[in-house]
């Protein structure tokens, strides 16, 4: 593998993403919770998109849509995650790497199908999340290329890798690379309910330092802290000792440290239109800020501008130059 | 087949569309005609693909769209289209059926794959099309179901159905059953170079009257009496005494009679996105008007308002209920 540098890495779950509008009472038929991920089986896959909508094929998948925002702002990104040889994984293989991202996981030839992510998205513009994981449950330690983590300014890793059943082992020998190569680590909590299911293992990695950068939005937060007090959950995060970045949808984010609390305003909006894809598109604009050396409020509000463009659309992928974009509204990296 | 009846059933090619967003530029350095559609074989389209950017996948299909539409308004419509037993063919028959028009054509279990139009869309809202055909060239006067034809009020076809081997003898079929219900046909020109390419079949469908509704735009019109004068192809047309319904863009729609011309107002937007479906969804609006009985400028207005729902975002499908949207805009089917 070449030794070109990336400013970020991600690694997560290989998804496309189906959706359609929805109004609230099918989320209510089908006992959804509104704005959560579910996981889901083959034959429930089938069941639901029987029953949904016409719907919009667009990749998605966590860590990937933050590298294709990365790409768009102008950054150099990398993925990692596991498609199969089928139709779904060419859609996946050829919109990330359409973009420019590095993407170089061998594709498995057999087994589970490439993922797919049924998205209900109701009028508010929230989105209810059917994932069927498929060829994402091969991801395995051997997928993690060594050479491309040490040539990464910053390794980012999505919650949702707990999921599959070695996905977290990828995680380690990713998040142990890197830290020799002396590069940073982080991750996002993804959802509250994912950290439901893995919370103890969430805070011992970052009691253990092996997260140098931790993303969530506020009810992962609490989760994680296990409180239904915001202020408390906060006071938590910042005893770790770990850059915290707290995503607040329209109230914007704050960024955490031991030291102070620093609050960035949401970038405006014309219309809400699908949520799908807003922190880890907060995520892309933030961590290429951080790989760029600028201050953190600058990569709040990177990521703020990155986020606005994504709910105003369907899916979870940039519709336009980011990079343009920024530079519209005075923000550039060097 | 049950004998339910159809305001409209739809013929034509069943095709899922791949839409990117393209700088002019990619046009120039494929020598893409900007606004018109190309058929290419499989392996440009795979070509194709590899250059072109991320994209969105959304079913299309001209006279699909147009089915999709009048079941969006509220009417009731049927599809006769060939897809194959694969994936793409999959979402088609699931985008189609979920809106809930009647869609029962044979699928091929071999040969080509199911047709993928790969859309360019450029800044300027335009599209241009590059469609693999596929499974379309299996059309044959086999797939025509005869009760459904007879319970139809309106029978439409697309011009490009003259591009695949046995589908115009569908097309006559089709059209022979629906004048001997008492039915009544109607055609789209679908593209200046489609017309370039059968301009005296089509101008023959009109003398013997196979035609009784005829839908062109300007420049289809224009290729159809092979002059670069509106006015003489107007009055053209008006010498054939078929209901002509002739759009323009951003200047509306005029309707053709014999004994008059009417013009109607496009109906306002507040940004161009992507003029993808434009005229199927206008078409949409008119037909359905038509068969419900209501004046000849009220059916445009109905297009009208359906064509500027689907020019506001990407892809050629509706993506809210468009019977609401008429309804506020005091436009109502009985």
């Amino acid at each position: 593998m070449a030794n070109q540098s990336h400013d970020v890495l991600g690694i997560g779950n290989a998804i496309v993403d189906v959706l359609a509008y929805t109004e609230d009472d099918f989320l209510i038929a089908n006992q959804l919770n509104k704005g959560s991920m579910r996981l889901i089986d083959e034959a429930e896959a089938e069941r639901l998109y029987n029953t949904m909508g016409p719907a919009t094929t667009i990749s998605g998948g966590s860590a990937a849509n933050t590298t294709v925002g990365i790409a768009s702002l102008g950054g150099n990104a990398a993925f990692i995650g596991k498609i199969r040889q089928d139709a779904v994984g060419d859609v996946f293989a050829h919109d990330i790497r359409a973009i420019g991202v590095r993407f170089d996981t061998p594709r498995s030839v057999d087994g589970p199908a490439t993922a797919r992510s049924f998205i209900l998205v109701t009028p508010d513009g929230e989105r209810t999340m059917n994932t069927y994981l498929g060829a994402c449950q091969l991801l395995s330690p051997d997928d993690i290329d060594e050479a491309v983590v040490e040539a990464s300014s910053i390794t980012y890793l999505e919650g949702y890798l707990w999921d599959p059943p070695d996905a977290k082992e990828a995680f380690r020998k990713a998040a142990g690379i890197a830290h020799r190569a002396g590069q940073k680590v982080s991750i996002t909590l993804s959802d509250s309910f994912c950290v439901d299911r893995y919370r103890d293992e969430f805070r011992e990695l970052l009691r253990d330092k092996t997260i140098d950068i931790l993303f969530a939005n506020e009810h992962e937060l609490k989760s994680l802290y296990a409180t239904s007090d915001f202020d408390s959950a906060l006071a938590a995060l910042r005893q770790e000792g770990t850059l915290g970045v707290v995503t607040r949808s329209e109230h914007g984010s704050l960024v955490v440290t031991r030291e102070a609390t620093k609050a960035v305003a949401a970038f405006p909006i014309e219309t809400l239109v699908d949520t799908t894809g807003a922190g880890d598109l907060f995520a892309a604009g933030f961590l290429l800020g951080l790989a760029r050396g600028i201050s953190h409020e600058d990569c709040a509000r990177m990521g703020a501008l990155a986020a606005a463009e994504v709910i105003q659309h369907l899916g979870a992928r940039p519709q336009t130059n980011l990079k343009d974009l920024a530079l519209q509204n005075g923000l550039t990296i060097s």
